[in-house]
């Protein structure tokens, strides 16, 4: 197969939010499929990929997007996978490959299997990567260049239906891993579900604090609380449906994060400052991992613009310190 | 005074790290001061400012770094301030500004107030900016640009002494704004020292849970994980003594987050969705705010970079869906 050649004939996606618009711009501008149809549960947004013809052809119903399809893709959030795969379970192609974007995996499993006829391939998938952005303008096809694409094969999965779908995500620009789906919730309970739940706390008690208003807190944001808002900004459908879905992982991960914060805060009441010393510099060193494996910028402050001075003369020379 | 002219003779820049050093280099490109003299703790530092010719002159002592100084600004850890206050004390002239930039307030009056003589303007002041680095290399001119920096004048502290201070911020691009020293430690407990405190002890958990290995950490990090160990990768010895020095706020605030943590946390655990729901769509609106106030980018995702897809085909043009 030439480097550039089609990797599925015809591409189907369930869903054309942040991720499904991305993947159909993605699939295009790399030449990995040939076509794509597109479908979304409200009218509005699939009249809006009609018009940013993210598609070849906008499908009304579920059932109708995956008629042609060799690869279908469920880009939706995951509370509502089990719904669309009772929708397109009688209407696939055999040989069929039918995967998903969902942040959990055994859920998506647990509800999409029973719907799946024999003679398709299910490949569950989590593509790593995203913006606190949503909706089908929100998509680009850059977003998956350099991020992980996890995928997680029932046992005895055809191979070749396997490589097929790896071959298409690196052809998006992803790396692929493959794990099993409990090992998966449990890497994204840290990775990804705690730190949103957790951003999502601080922003609201930030809200609610009656002695600085709300005024303050966004002026004077750039102390660090901003960062956390734009993971709090992200889809509040989709991470519910994480919540419900992923609860046991999460439930044992705050638990873990309840313990050291316990440990920080006393370390504070106590004044010890060489418990807290040797912690903070500790954490520095998982940043420097994560820059140097090349999954965050390096650029201080991720890169963030910073505008010039305002009207600033021209720098006079200094004085060398020689002299 | 024209626009343009320099606000203060010289300036003496106790301490050059990121901040120090980004004082440096913006009051000499928009020619606040006509001379800079800078020093730091250690020899190798003050040796790295003079190479990067960060000042006019480069003092081996506090002491001999104040002595022709109309503006003093103290950039070193809030721990330290004190010690430095009782260095500069006997050598300030008369009628000099004598400031700050640390991220507490209150136990920096305490701490230094005792030490400076009558006859100086001590006018504590908090720059709300910084990036994840430190060191003199790190800083650069444009930091202050759009942001906000706090002065806490003592009653009674000469106005025109606080107006020119203020002048000099606004000159590296700041806003200015002013409140109480207590105010000060209660806004940016929440806007700035809970969120460091939370990221520190989040990445902590996430490198020290055995069933998730350090390198799965990093791998998947772009989940939501890497956004924290960016915070928590702030300088170790600036933020133990903020958390010292700032202990009171700093509990009160956390004992708020656990609050409204234990309140999600049951909400997952009953899967009360609409409740998630709920809160994870009012946080959104605050980033919002903060974006529309210029405190943010609007760019998804920080406007981190995103690599183009790699050895793309020319993009194929689409079928019109009205065909």
């Amino acid at each position: 197969m030439s480097k550039d050649a089609p990797i599925f004939e015809c591409l189907a996606l369930i869903g054309t939010g942040l991720i499904g618009s991305s993947i159909a711009r993605a699939a295009r501008e790399s030449g990995a499929v040939k076509t794509i149809v597109a479908t979304a549960r409200s009218e509005t947004t699939r009249r809006r990929v009609a018009e940013l013809r993210l598609a070849d052809k906008v499908a009304d119903t579920n059932a109708a997007a995956v008629e042609d399809a060799d690869l279908v893709i469920v880009c939706i959030p995951v509370g509502q996978s089990g719904a669309a795969a009772k929708d397109i379970g009688a209407h696939l192609k055999p040989g069929a490959v039918i995967s998903d974007v969902g942040s959990v995996k055994s859920a998506v499993v647990a509800d999409m299997a029973p719907h799946l006829p024999k003679g398709v391939h299910f490949i569950p998938a989590h593509p790593v990567a995203g913006t606190e952005h949503s909706g089908p303008d929100a998509g680009f096809a850059e977003l998956f260049v350099n991020r992980w694409c996890i995928l997680t094969p029932p046992e005895g999965t055809d191979r070749d239906a396997v490589a097929r779908l790896a071959a298409f995500w690196r052809r998006l620009g992803a790396n692929v891993d493959s794990m099993s789906p409990e090992h998966h919730d449990l890497v994204l309970a840290i990775t990804s579900h705690l730190p949103h739940l957790i951003a999502y706390t601080i922003v609201g008690t930030a809200d609610e604090f009656s002695n600085v208003t709300r005024s303050e807190v966004l002026q004077f944001s750039a102390g660090g609380f901003r960062d956390f808002t734009r993971i709090a900004a992200s889809d509040p459908t989709m991470w519910r449906d994480v919540f419900l879905t992923n609860k046991d992982a999460v439930l044992e991960m705050l638990g873990r994060f309840n313990e050291d914060l316990s440990v920080l805060t006393r370390a504070i009441r106590n004044g010890e400052g060489e418990k807290l010393f040797e912690h903070f510099a500790h954490t520095r060193a998982i940043r420097r991992g994560i820059v140097e494996i090349g999954q965050d910028s390096a650029a201080p402050d991720f890169g963030r613009p910073h505008a010039r001075l305002p009207d600033a003369p021209l720098p006079r020379p200094y004085a060398s310190n020689d002299d």
